[in-house]
């Protein structure tokens, strides 16, 4: 008797997958935000269980923050080669909430989507590969090949925890190749394997005027604002051109290589990125295309700002305090947390008279992460992707990071492949995230062809 | 039998006269912020009824916000001169809440002083005029002049209530002396009496440089942050010398006279100022002494600054919208709501490409006010503030706003004179506010004396 196919099994389920999707939508696991620490534990309990009910071993790595799930099934044996997946199932914030249509942990369908916090980043990548392992192990009785899988519940914050324990599981997490399934697609109807993603150092600025808020009448003139103060220096940070004025920091930036180059041919669908944004591509580097800014260039963003009296009304307040978090993007050969250092040396050295200014770099700095084109998991995960695409495969980067990556690739000494199935539309990070059912059945075809391809 | 005197009918009546204030100050009668409404109108309401038990004829002026008390005592008669007082009974938002030492409406009791949102800023001296009123009809059955009192609910927005209401009421604010006593000293040892006050203009500034918000590392280098276009808008606002870059903003700045240049020939205690504020006097036009700057020139100051995720934790978001709030002090012969367009036209003629920018000027921009060094209520009230004090009396300015005070004067073809007890360390508009006890007392005694003195 031939076998089900997976488009069948999935068609068959399809109740009981968009069900468990929902529930695992439903756990605000909010890993930044210490009131949501229950709440990180439940969802990850929820994985686990899940997980061991499809017979894989499973274990609550602790750390100091929010578990990380180390899931695994080796009934392959020792014949077949092993695949170490990497997923995470914390997700942001849901700030600022009244731009939500509807409420981030209720997930909602719309147009063929699920919009949810997390509903692409990272849980809908997350349950993709859930889903195949179980309708794999549903229809076979077992895995074409060995599989260990670390569910991060950390990734938003930095991997603080996975961080340290790397060097403690070594063994644990031993593999042939390494698949970190936490990207996306150029373009949702092209199949896309990542090659890079940068790496990412971030602080806290707080500059100190004063002991206490002041009367902006009586003391206008006479007291050094704050807020003026911070919008100078942080003004200072880049130039006209867009490029960041921290001395050393473009020092260690690599040079691209001419294939690098020609993978980054593409042309830039600005119509497209206006649709999805609103907005035309004028940040960063002037001298630069726009790919080239976002997938090869470091970058200084100031991801909040906040100073005085903000709320409805108004008031005449010099505040005390005034205070900015920066976050600086960095490409291979720069060191993070050389590039925090440089950052907040400058801001420190540059600080105007009467200004006290502290700088506060958070943990979790991760360097930026390269495939190898010719290495087999990616040419497997290529082929996959073309298959249930039916179209050739892209190879693209990704601007945004993946802290743990190159990390978890040296400690399992893995070949490593980045990829997934998101889009710049999905608004992840945003208000309204969403991610199309459409795509969970083709993470879930894709991840069982590929786990057929390595085998 | 010779008259009790005003200090002993102040020492027989201490606990009422505390316990009063207390219940003045419990009222959370913030108008700016809507949800306060109605606390706003209770308070209006406790000194209604507390006015009418006086005998007092009373009225409450409604406006499109908050009421304005109108209450006069016309019983000295035709032939003896008629005094407007002015004051208000809203107050300040209380935000950073968590800075406050005690809460801001359960008035608190530490070394002599009361602390709460209002304590000076302007119950309290609302408040001692009140009981000078009160103590003088408990002893004399009479006033020795006619009063009339407009305690307005709307001062810390602008009064745009009152202001709107001044040419309906002229008639019944009619008066030979206007007192606007909301003001402060100098030096808390030493009487003064104010010349003048700066007006001031108001506005939001909001920066849209897309429709959502952006993931900082997927966008970063694509994508133009607002906070970024913010801070460059915002710092091109001032030059290095603290000078307002905005073209046209000085050119209606009046010039001092001798006479104003000597009044404010005092040395500026920059040792008293860092004790109070913990800061040094570096804001503001560098050409320009202290004083100078913050009675004498107009200034622009951003009160308020907003983008992106400002909470505990990071949250790598380029934001859609990034905003400041802007109030402009303006001196004699500046028109406010011209200076308010200026801005407004640079702010939209200077940003960058790739954001819109709206500019809200906020309603009840006000005018400065000059009271004149030679009229009788100037000279009657130095003369009070030196009975009390014992000591000379001098003249200051003040860099904050009462934007009723000059269209008061006019409506009520009065000659003004500003006063009060204030003190730069009473931290209004800021946490822990407080006033003296003493200064409570001494504003009863000044309130009586200035009374018998116009009489």
């Amino acid at each position: 008797m031939p076998k089900v196919s997976i488009e069948q099994l999935i068609d068959k389920n399809k109740k009981d997958i968009i069900d468990d999707y929902f529930t695992f939508l439903k756990y605000p696991s909010i890993s930044s935000e210490p009131e949501y620490k229950k709440e990180v534990l439940a969802c990850a309990l929820w994985l686990r269980d899940y997980l061991k009910k499809l017979r894989f071993h499973v274990e609550l790595w602790p750390t100091e923050g929010h578990p990380t799930i180390f899931a695994s099934n080796l009934d392959a044996g020792p014949e077949k080669p092993t695949l170490l997946i990497y997923n995470h199932y914390d997700v942001q914030p849901v700030d600022p909430i009244e731009k939500w249509h509807s409420p981030p942990f209720t997930p909602t369908v719309a147009k063929g989507a699920v919009y949810a916090r997390g509903a692409q980043d990272n849980k809908g990548q997350c349950f993709y590969v859930l889903q195949a392992l179980k309708l794999l192990l549903k229809r076979d009785g077992a895995l074409p090949i060995n599989v260990k899988w670390c569910i991060d519940g950390e990734e938003e914050i930095g991997s603080p925890g996975l961080s340290t324990l790397l060097p403690k599981k070594h063994k644990e997490l031993r593999a042939d190749y390494l698949a970190v399934i936490d990207l996306g697609l150029r373009n949702v109807k092209v199949p896309a394997v990542t090659l890079g993603v940068r790496g990412i150092v971030t602080m806290d600025v707080e500059l100190t005027g004063g002991t206490t808020d002041l009367h902006s009448g009586t003391h206008g003139g006479i007291a050094y604002n704050p807020n003026h103060a911070l919008v100078e220096l942080l003004a200072s940070l880049r130039d006209s051109k867009g490029r960041v004025t921290v001395p050393g920091f473009y020092d260690d930036v690599s040079v691209l290589s001419k294939k690098d180059k020609e993978l980054l041919a593409f042309d830039f669908d600005a119509d497209q990125f206006a649709k999805d944004t609103g907005a035309e591509p004028l940040g960063g580097e002037q001298q630069f295309t726009p790919l080239e800014r976002a997938w090869t260039r470091p970058t200084l963003e100031i991801n909040g700002i906040s100073g005085g009296y903000a709320g409805a009304g108004f008031k005449t307040v010099i505040p005390a305090v005034a205070s900015a978090k920066i976050s600086c993007r960095v490409v291979p050969d720069q060191d993070p947390e050389q590039i925090g250092k440089l950052v907040a040396n400058h801001l420190k050295k540059a600080a105007p008279k009467g200004m006290k200014v502290s700088v506060h770099l958070h943990p979790g700095a991760g360097k930026a992460a390269r495939a190898s084109l010719k290495s087999k998991i990616v040419q497997a995960t290529a082929e996959a992707y073309e298959e249930v695409f039916q179209k050739p495969c892209e190879y693209i980067f990704e601007g945004g990071s993946i802290p743990i990556a190159p990390a978890l690739a040296k400690a399992s000494q893995s070949e490593m492949v980045l990829f997934g199935l998101g889009a710049s539309s999905d608004l992840i990070h945003a208000p309204n995230e969403h991610f199309s059912i459409d795509r969970i059945e083709k993470g879930i075809r894709i991840i069982t062809r590929l786990l057929e391809l390595l085998s």
